[in-house]
């Protein structure tokens, strides 16, 4: 399962054990999606950025929403799954209206073959700007819901704390909405 | 004008004479905004769209918000100005979080350059899907706001009606969520 | 495989034999690509629109460039072998220099969940438009690329002979590049 | 003018005087269109930005293919034109199908409206990426272009001697084709 704390969606994983996942997990691309959480003013323009400050193996970095689609499960279900289970229900996030994302970021265990990695798979993932209506209340292993200012989520000493390149991703989705300085 | 605290646009119109607009309506291109209003669900699917009729020269035609980007003004704020102007102030769109329209459409005051012609101006229009949360109340011109599943928005008689080649303005837009089937 | 120096992805399929593979499809969404092939003008319009005549199960049916993304594999890496395999060698396509697809197509095994189906499997799709600049000689399965005018691409009795709801993909893919009537 | 049969606009400034137009600057929105230059690899792959070196009043500035969109031109006309205005009749666009560009840059002659300024006017710029085959040979006051990497070509020396904001512009265009770093 995913090390971003995704979990058990419709009851399919029970089907595979944890040795077949493990096995498939090496020879298939799995398919996920990522939000990047904001705050938007009554004309859409994006004020602030969320970012999701997580402890991984006794470390803390600083994520987005992420996870896994599962089979059966349309795009936008996983993407609204994710949101409340990393933001809470009283978030009330606006999904898109379009199926498109601003960027498809691919994952691969091995370095070279993009600017993303993932050493536990090969993950592709569909990534979307969702504006954040409610109150976030994290819950599992995220710790924090913390909210920047454009120009300030997009400052070195934060996106450093980032992991697997989403560095890159919260640039890219802040540069989809004319919001990269 | 705007409820969101933007400032109107600086009345530039009125630095021009009906004469000196209708010259200038001929020698460059104008830069429009035009909507296409959405009901959507908890998950953004989009499950209505609203048409606005509308009587020109005594015949009644279907159309979209429309209306011309001001000198000093946002391409946010024109949308704005003008979904408000033709839905009316409890309409509360949902504006965009991206500045990139779903398509830009060309209008000529000829046939043949594009699909879509102005017997008045070459106007260049960014085109949005916008979703409506409140109550419309048209004003102005417009008579009705009339509320169409996406399969009944596109039909031929629906389609026949609008005006400039909107039709196909239509279809790229609903094309543009996964709407179009 | 591809001219452009990428590698080959690595050979997984071999390790999954034919039940295994059986057994994933029926729990894990897999990762397509798919291609609307175009020619296009020298200012980038679209002036025709290929389709590729098939024969499934003794049935003629028009379909699009498809296939799977293998394990190791990227986006375009996938899009670039699939449409090799499809329209020969000498397509020389012009792959897009956006990962962002003009949509996203989610095909389940059931009706329902979207406007496309595919009786074996839960497949999600990256649909891209692509120029081909050179000559298609179709290989394996498909009979025949033939190029229409986009009119003639979206007419009734061309799409009615699309499998799994592909009509509604050549719509979106012309509507995407303002070639929607 | 263009080398593929559209016609050339209208010659519609000569309609005008300087100081209509200076006039019509100071109260109607003009539009424009922005071309980032790049070199691709076969598969589509973003592997040179071109930016070109021009002399503004004795100062050196960086910039983008940028120019207006003149009354009966259509967007991707304008397009042409202007690469071939800066980059000269041998450098073989490749314009894009979509006419959607990956953004949409306001100009405003005066600070805090948007994150793009220009003394002159209110324009208002359609932006794409443009891939370029052949060989650049800058005509009228660009003195050169220079092909960059992708990580050096957002570097913060190169590009804060960009004018007018277009650092964001170029960022916003790596973002859009996976690039940016």
């Amino acid at each position: 399962m995913s090390s971003v704390g995704t979990p058990d969606p419709p009851a399919n994983d029970a089907w595979f054990t944890d040795d077949e996942l493990e096995q498939i997990r090496r020879r298939l691309p799995l398919l996920y999606v990522e939000a990047l959480p904001v705050r938007v003013d009554g004309l859409g323009r994006v004020t602030e950025v969320g970012m999701l400050l997580r402890v991984n193996d006794g470390e803390m970095t600083r994520t987005l929403v992420s996870g896994r689609v599962m089979y059966g499960e349309t795009v936008r279900d996983a993407l609204f799954r994710h949101l409340e289970k990393d933001l809470g229900p009283m978030a009330f996030p606006l999904l898109p209206t379009s199926p498109v994302p601003f960027t498809v970021a691919e994952y691969f265990p091995w370095p070279g073959s993009s600017q993303f990695m993932d050493a536990r798979q090969h993950a592709v993932s569909l990534a979307f700007v969702v504006p954040i209506t409610g109150t976030c209340e994290p819950r599992q292993d995220a710790l924090e819901v913390t909210w920047l200012r454009p120009a300030d989520a997009t400052s070195d000493d934060v996106l450093l704390d980032m992991e697997g390149g989403r560095a890159a991703l919260v640039r890219a989705g802040l540069a989809s909405v004319g919001g990269l300085g």
